[in-house]
């Protein structure tokens, strides 16, 4: 019964995640050895201005992060 | 302290979600006896161009998945 | 196909997860007008170590805090 | 590598969370000595009507919850 | 940046979940155009005692759950 | 009424997760002017074997990843 959640940045279209949904569910189904029918595979979308690495939000180049220390 | 998560298809109204929140507050609450006040309930939508089973997405009637191997 | 996630604290014994998972599915069931059959109830402990609220952790009362200013 | 998630109610500015995500990310590499560029920290907006405490709704004064039996 | 979590039941060894990650990192460079540094695969196992469809738990056949209606 | 969720590697003491716990409910209350009352903080640790970034698990040097194809 695997769930799979996929969280990215947005703007991908739906054919590149029905390829990732599909190969998702072969691998699972294969190397898990589960029934297709009962593997989720769901995307969420995380703005760029929702998600920061090293201190640094991804969608907004014009921000001015403060000081990160390490 | 529970912290209750719904994941779930769109379109709900909020009568519905109002119903569902008490009786899964009134159940958590009297089953693992702590108190209502700190019962959270929390909905989530999933699109259904977001969520596949089966490699097939829930909300899309037109899609046509690539095969899916079992 | 509502997926629900119960956060909780440990100690719960399975005939309590029972009743909730059984009640939950029956109100999201009923409200949501789903098949019972896709309706998934897991639970998931979260250790008093690791879960502060206020800046203190639930599970050790010899935890003394540092100061948490408001 | 540790990743932060931070669920709250809607309305919070770009340059509170740039705050926020400086002083999680600085904290972190600090005290669980990992490298800052590691560290994600991510916002999710949870609307006040997907958001029961005690069977009521954040979001909404004018809803009337159905009755809290503990 | 994507990040791919995957909850299922336990027992999966190491080489499967090995070969799970591969192919979903491949997958999502190739479809997603994102670098392969930057995605992150994390299996979360959920016991079958805590893990219920339909009202029943996955994990133990004995278990006689309380009657679900709908 | 924020709730934070800090996903790691396992090994943090106890110690540390007071300083991070304390620092994290400071920040959110200030920056999002919340009730401290109001702020969870919970840690979850994933171990090496579980966490794979790039195709490799982060907790087994000895593991030899299928080819990654980008």
């Amino acid at each position: 019964m695997p769930i799979v959640k996929i969280e990215m940045l947005p703007g991908r279209g739906q054919e590149a995640k029905q390829k990732v949904a599909t190969e998702i569910t072969n691998v699972l189904a294969r190397e898990f050895e589960v029934d297709a029918a009962h593997i989720y595979v769901m995307f969420s979308e995380v703005a760029g201005g929702d998600w920061a690495v090293a201190g640094r939000f991804l969608g907004d180049p014009s921000t001015k992060p403060a000081k990160v220390t390490s």
